[in-house]
């Protein structure tokens, strides 16, 4: 099983996105990557929504791209056989809107001035990326999703596909997620983006025809990559050990694993990522509220009447978006009469928990969706 | 009671400080404060060392600086009748070496030169930091120490100052400290160095003729400031409260009042600090361990035979040095057969707590100090 990355583009001035903000975006485009095939009634699709720098390349290898062989960040997950069966699901995964893999963002050419949009950009937020998605299953025909699932800002994602469309939602698996950001988890963001905005390359978001700021995105992916660790985690991983030598440098380069491993995280996304990108998500996490009106006007109150089933998972060692965290969610569905079972898996890897292969996740999901699809 | 800031410098050749680097620096300026009367067995003294960004200015105000009204850092606690209680101890706080609030540090002119040292300015461990006290208080007349005293990176120089001259030492008290830096610690850190040499105005360190890197010290601020605090205190003080309107603004200006207040404590700390000291400092807090002889010809095994007694305080929502390891220290302690009380203290603020008024840390500390007076 190999596959294409696809792209669909809305162009036509009715359909095209007016955004929460008021503003409206077009032309838009998603790219896209479909696994499996969609039955005639259009009700076996599965949503996939990834978190902050993902993209839509969640399983499998490119077919068409020779020089891109890495397998899709949750190919452990998704395919034949696996707990997301792709044998019996339709499984889609959109790029998110304001993103650089391939969906419109601020690096995208702004066609007002066939240059790129940098910060003429408009805000979007976890809605708009959802309305950007629901065209994109629209036009594939997907009549109802069997689930809808993400972690982090992916499970934003689903949250929100709930409260919008509930009508087509038979189910959702929101992972290591959040109702809404902490002061903590928008401090932590403030801080990425104040580490960019600084950086003099930035030069207010212009910077697609000189050398952007990939000192301060290096930084900016730093903080945000220890957030995404547990402090057990990178003591089992690093501890102080150091990097070359038996003593100490009693200089400012790396002298500890730690520090050298953060500074290769850094720099490795700086090359990948548009630092834009990373300010305009990191926004939308934060102004995410799935039950404040100040946020959508759609709200926890949609899902009144609605017969999906949630599974909600966190991890112990997720200081980011923390297991209570989890419970405010399970307590707020279930005030809404929803049917919700929640899962706490052990593990001591942090916030990142649920990229790594882990047999459990795998065999609860793929029960979940069983235990959907039987009833 | 009012203080004078004063400066003890060592110039002379076989007295000046060899430093753990094996360079030699000199000479060595500190800056200290004293408050009480020194007894003429010179043994009622007690030494208070500062945080990272601390300063000698530990309590009262200033007779002699009419442009800082400000009260010391640790005011609560130090004075007539407080916790430590100013009619009894001979109390003193040095700045420590490679600060920049008038000890020797990265800022100062170096002699060979006649410029700001800048990054010829040799690597400083908290070792060298105790070292240069000692001269203080053998300058002073200090024979014994009724206790050593000090919270973070302070309370790995009360630890060290056990180590390496446990005959000096009648007691310490070591508050939210740790033995050694765990990764997590030392990515933060590791994180804020990043911040500032991104900045181009940091210039490798020569900026102190220019316009230095504020906007790097600020991020690497902002990023200190939040390990400082914690989720619960954050929810508590600012939870999602917006800044100035009812709705987000759709830009990237501060939304939420906890970017505001991260961006003011940032640019607040680089009108009043050295971003070289930042870098210098938080690496000695990095190599700093107290029983691994990589730091330190010293260990723990030195204290065996000394009979300190110790009171080791942690807070419960300390996440950057967490309750497990004042427990660490406190087992490491006791292996070595030293006299060991601990107390975790509940508090919702994070690592910074103990800078924050609390009757019950001024009760523990003026009841162990009298203790000690009485055995």
């Amino acid at each position: 099983m190999k596959v294409s990355k696809k792209y669909y583009t809305c162009d036509s001035q009715e359909k095209c996105q007016i955004l929460e903000s008021g503003l409206q975006l077009s032309p838009v485009t998603i790219a896209y990557e479909t696994f499996g095939k969609l039955n005639s009634d259009g009700n076996n699709a599965i949503l996939i929504c990834h978190a902050f720098s993902g993209d839509s390349h969640v399983a499998s290898v490119y077919e068409d791209a020779p020089e891109d062989t890495a397998p899709g960040w949750w190919d452990f997950m998704v395919g034949p056989t696996k707990g997301i069966d792709t044998d019996i699901y339709f499984v889609v995964c959109c790029n998110i809107l304001g993103s650089c893999m391939g969906s419109t963002g601020p690096g995208s050419i702004n066609p007002a001035t066939k240059k790129p949009y940098g910060l003429d950009f408009p805000m979007v937020t976890i809605g708009d990326m959802v309305n950007s998605q629901k065209q994109v299953l629209d036009y594939l025909g997907v009549k109802k999703l069997h689930s809808v699932i993400g972690g982090s800002v992916g499970g934003m994602q689903a949250l929100e596909w709930c409260v919008r469309y509930p009508e087509m939602i038979r189910s959702a698996i929101p992972i290591a997620t959040t109702m809404r950001h902490s002061a903590l988890a928008i401090a932590f963001n403030e801080v990425a983006r104040q580490a960019i905005m600084v950086d003099p390359h930035w030069n207010k978001g212009d910077y697609y025809h000189n050398p952007g700021p990939d000192l301060g995105l290096a930084v900016a992916r730093m903080i945000g990559h220890v957030t995404y660790l547990s402090d057990e985690a990178m003591r089992r991983k690093f501890g102080r050990k150091l990097q070359d030598k038996e003593d100490f440098s009693f200089n400012f380069e790396a002298n500890f694993q730690v520090e050298s491993y953060l500074r290769y995280q850094g720099s490795k996304f700086a090359k990948r990522f548009d630092a834009n990108s990373v300010l305009y998500i990191t926004k939308a996490a934060d102004y995410f509220d799935l039950a404040d009106n100040v946020n959508t006007e759609e709200s926890l109150q949609d899902l009144q009447g609605s017969h999906s089933k949630f599974l909600v998972i966190s991890y112990t060692s997720d200081w980011l978006y923390p297991t209570y965290q989890a419970k405010e969610l399970v307590q707020a569905l279930k005030r809404t009469g929803q049917d919700v079972s929640f899962c706490e898996i052990e593990a001591d890897c942090g916030h990142d928990a649920f990229l790594i292969p882990d047999p459990r996740l795998s065999k609860l999901i793929g029960g979940f969706l069983n235990g959907i699809e039987n009833s």
